[in-house]
């Protein structure tokens, strides 16, 4: 952070800033410190709250001419997905404090924070269509403002994104869309598109740009892959002529490349955007984690979303000694099903390093598939595999598998198709809040014929899940909870016939009936056993299809509970709710689950009290109903 | 059909095909005779039994030259949708006699009708994947073949195409893509990558087809969309010098523009396709609907899907004097909204012809957006008019809704936007089989917070609920059955209070109950009458959220029937079994709905049979229980 020209002129307090007008004042030096004091804040709230990073710190630049340029409490700055929109939210008066907590900002745009965020998401690739939605309603109405999608280079590659954008292309609506193209997606570029970036990065001023990042590189990065990306431009450069790219074959008007992290050359290109007819894309180039070595240098995009961390050495805050994420330990069992299989092949849409895999050794590297932000394309691509053969794992994160609802659907399960899919971040998932939670799935995936639906309480049942899921029983889900386990010393094989049940207790009078699943249901052992409940505890391991045979065990029992703190109750508790009513149980049917709503943002903790869904109160519930 | 060049050469009888190795043997001229027999076939089977037409009339070239040019016992052929299979079928031996009814072929590719078909599908845009996997595999065994998807234009466009092709052009893995343009989607060219295919259309090659195309068409047409379209192309060849294509772009080889008509010229293509080394993409004009004068002057897309009819008038065939479609109804429906609340504007992803709605009056037409095969896009952007305070209608079909399923929730239901979407083809469809069924949505739509599901049993009832939509309740979902109702007289307005179901009959024993939904419950009264059977009969327009009032005045009977032939378990038969189980209510219950599974082709009523969900069938079942 340190910066020569920094101590000359004034600071601004960030935490005062009311909303962006102040900007317009500031001269061009006065701005670069800002944004220099800007990464530091970034730095020091993600560092203690965790968050995105690399992005945030790769917009500030461009949010702030963007501030500038435009009056967004009338115009409309739509950022897509939102994660990079931390310096807007200081910008517009939004502490970072308590950043993702119950009790501050989200980590996303949200309409209720502030009139500055006039649509809101989460998923990417958005941004688009909802800026067209925007401009046609601004056109029918006769008004004049301008309306602003910010997008990045992994996020215009969605299928929604060029949707979007071939839409717009034929419309008559102006929108003005700034291309925040950092060349590197999440990790690194994927697709044609990505290479057609590079191709059209042509011009003089991004030659200029780009022999800045060079300086900026010392000699040990020169072999490092954002060194080799800009240099590949020289040979692009020499093969192609300027020539219309693909946003002008689209029939966009096209501004850049532009340095991003120059407010005056950005806001050139704005002006120029204004002036143009028809809808406009500003392709600026950015360096992704800007300001901090180690996010700079990054290039797995471990800088991405972090958790806290010392801003000095760059290494995670250990809070959790001797425990591991779910991700993780499914990780290690990829590698080993990858040995095991050899027709086994990864699939995964963007979220390698979020869900862990990136630890897998190099030997197995070439069965992954990495596609980018393209869930649905990941999900038809293994249909494919699937019928030549080849056992697609398919690691993605619960919210982001609705993307691919139908393809699951209509190119998997109608063709019931073996596959596994590794569903990260199911359940409650914290502070992501409402665009992320991970407690549909059970819910949309079981409206689907021929799936399989599963979760681990513990690692060796994980592992049987997984060994269990090779056995073609077409689409078979394994959800993989966002919290930790203690991590394991060893992991046993079990063996766990398909479709059944574990007995985890059996109560010696046979009254009370208690159906669990996940990491949960062993929580609530010892708990029972504190409370002298006497129980008989099952462990649905298979959420759909459910074990009937073990359901007619329990008919005679005077109650049931069923406990599912992963989902709200359209799979586990509906299905076992139903049958018992077929087989006419005579006894009082309790269930808990998540409610049906959106969840707001706060620790899985916070959220599941909220629902009275910690073993704990369930334990309470019990006595009290003794 | 009439040609001069056909008597002079040997037909083939296109029953005894076996197999298309004969090919091979034709000379351009058998050839051209055989492509006429195939048409005068289509047409011949379709007006017998409806179908896909004008797409296919518009490829029987294109499918003769690659059956010519490839092997695909072993190469594979993916068709996109498989909508234009129809000569394909025909080439691979399979009769077209009985169509798309339980005992002929499907309307689409079926692995288990020949192994000519590798890959199934019904739904747009996934065959560019496919590919890629199949591609992948085949190198990963080190096997030699080739992949050939073939796709429309009107495919092209949708998301999940884009990520496909962006994802091929990264990959090492050969696949050739024949782009069967006929420059009008299903109705017309939607979107920039329309345009741009048009830019760059300006070969020679091209230019000659394009005369040829002028030349068929006679005065009277000059004026129609198509001959302009053709027209414009002129402007374009002014404007823009051969400069690298949007596919060019992304990375893929481009051979084209070629004359989708001649078979020679094909086959060169082609020839030069073999021969690159990476992806390629080869670009075909064709006519669609060739040789079916009604079909070729289209620009309605009438001809696209059709009923029935008469060859010589292109009249359908009325069989159903005095009965409408739901979809007409609505239509209808749809233009008094529009009338009546300015703020309305409809949005259809590509299927404003499909669900009758081409009939609106042009003086509405400036708020109908048709955006193509893009079904995310047309919800995100659903949500942005109804952040601004539009009312989107959004008419879609069930089974297409599905590709949309993170959109709704994720960008509509999560924000509560107001918005009615009008799904057209729920319940089952009947010909088109399992990739086309509306049976799932009330299970998948229950799965996401806010939304109302709901479905008319009548025309009265269904103008209530279109009304009721507007009143804010987030996204509101009125279901239309694919079945015909009773053209009503007059449209009466009826009071139906948000969320209230409707009792049809009160039985004065108050033993037996019957929940029902949709036509079918108004089938049943007059069954019951007949049989003697005393049941109060509850009209469940609101099918999520329940009328828990109208259930709790139940729970005093004996018996409570839960008839839904419209869907699979998961909304109205959960949602009430779970309410009951809550209450505790001591009666027995049985639920009527159709199985979750992915359900054959057929006429509806044999559907409806074979599942014993036939009014008759429940009645029966009643008396047997008595």
């Amino acid at each position: 952070m340190s910066n020569s020209k920094v101590n000359k002129v004034k600071h601004i307090d960030l935490d005062q800033i009311k909303d962006p007008k102040f900007l317009k004042d500031l001269s061009y030096k006065e701005l670069d410190v800002l944004a220099s004091d800007i990464r530091s804040y970034l730095l020091d709230k993600t560092s203690k709250y965790g968050g995105h990073l690399s992005s945030n710190l790769g917009a500030v630049e461009l949010t702030i001419a963007l501030h500038r340029s435009f009056d967004f409490s009338k115009d409309k700055l739509i950022f897509d997905v939102g994660h990079q929109s931390y310096t807007h939210k200081i910008l517009t008066g939004r502490s970072l404090e308590k950043l993702r907590t119950q009790e501050g900002v989200s980590g996303f745009q949200k309409m209720n924070e502030s009139v500055y965020d006039p649509y809101e998401a989460g998923h990417s690739s958005t941004s688009i269509s909802a800026a067209n939605g925007f401009a046609i309603a601004r056109d029918l109405n006769n008004e004049k403002y301008d309306i602003v999608a910010f997008v990045g280079d992994s996020s215009i590659v969605s299928g929604l994104a060029f949707e979007g954008l071939n839409n717009i292309a034929h419309s008559d609506h102006k929108v003005i869309i700034v291309l925040n193209d950092n060349g590197m997606s999440i990790s690194k570029p994927v697709g044609g598109l990505a290479k057609s970036f590079a191709k059209i990065s042509t011009s003089a001023g991004y030659n200029r740009f780009k022999s800045s990042i060079r300086r900026r590189m010392n000699k040990k990065n020169k072999k490092s892959g954002i060194y080799k990306f800009f240099s590949s431009i020289k040979n692009w450069f020499k093969r192609h002529l300027v020539a219309p790219n693909i946003f002008q074959d689209l029939g966009f008007a096209y501004i850049g490349p532009v340095d991003g992290h120059n407010i005056k050359a950005i806001e050139k290109a704005i002006a120029r955007a204004k002036n143009t007819s028809k809808s406009v894309v500003i392709h600026a180039c950015t360096l992704k984690g800007k300001g901090y070595q180690f996010a700079e240098n990054d290039e797995t995009g471990y800088w991405h979303g972090v958790s806290p961390f010392n801003i000095e050495t760059g290494k995670p805050n250990n809070l959790h000694e001797g425990q591991i994420s779910w991700s993780h330990l499914y990780s290690d069992l990829c590698e080993s099903e990858l040995e095991e299989h050899k027709n086994a092949i990864l699939i995964s849409p963007a979220t390698i390093k979020g869900a862990g895999l990136d630890n897998l050794s190099p030997k197995y590297k070439d069965r992954v598939i990495d596609v980018g932000i393209a869930e649905e394309h990941a999900v038809t691509l293994a249909s494919a595999l699937s019928l030549s053969g080849y056992h697609p794992i398919i690691s993605i994160y619960s919210t982001f598998l609705q993307r691919a609802y139908d393809e699951v659907s209509h190119d998997l399960a109608r063709m019931n198709c073996s596959a596994t899919f590794l569903v990260d971040r199911s359940g409650l998932v914290g502070a992501d809040g409402e665009t992320h939670q991970g407690i549909y799935d059970e819910a949309y995936l079981s409206s689907i014929p021929n799936v399989t639906i599963t979760i681990a309480s513990n690692a060796d049942e994980a592992k049987a899940l997984f060994d269990e899921s090779f056995a073609k029983h077409g689409p078979f889900f394994i959800r993989l909870p966002r919290t930790l386990l203690n991590k394991p010393e060893k992991i046993n094989s079990v063996n766990i016939p398909y479709g059944t049940w574990i007995k985890l207790a059996e109560s010696s009078k046979k009254d009370l009936a208690i159906i669990s699943c996940g990491p949960s249901v062993r929580e609530l052992l010892p708990l029972l056993k504190e409370n002298n409940i006497d129980a008989t505890v099952v462990n649905a391991i298979y959420l759909n299809p459910i074990d009937k045979k073990m359901l007619d065990e329990l008919l005679g029992y005077s109650q049931i509970v069923i406990y599912d703190p992963y989902s709200t109750q359209g799979s586990l508790v509906n299905l076992t709710s139903s049958y018992l009513l077929e087989k006419r149980f005579k006894g009082a049917l309790k269930a808990f689950s998540i409610p049906n709503i959106f969840v707001k943002q706060g620790s899985i903790n916070q959220q599941l009290e909220r629902f009275g869904l910690l073993p704990s109160q369930i334990i309470a519930q019990l006595k009290q109903d003794k």
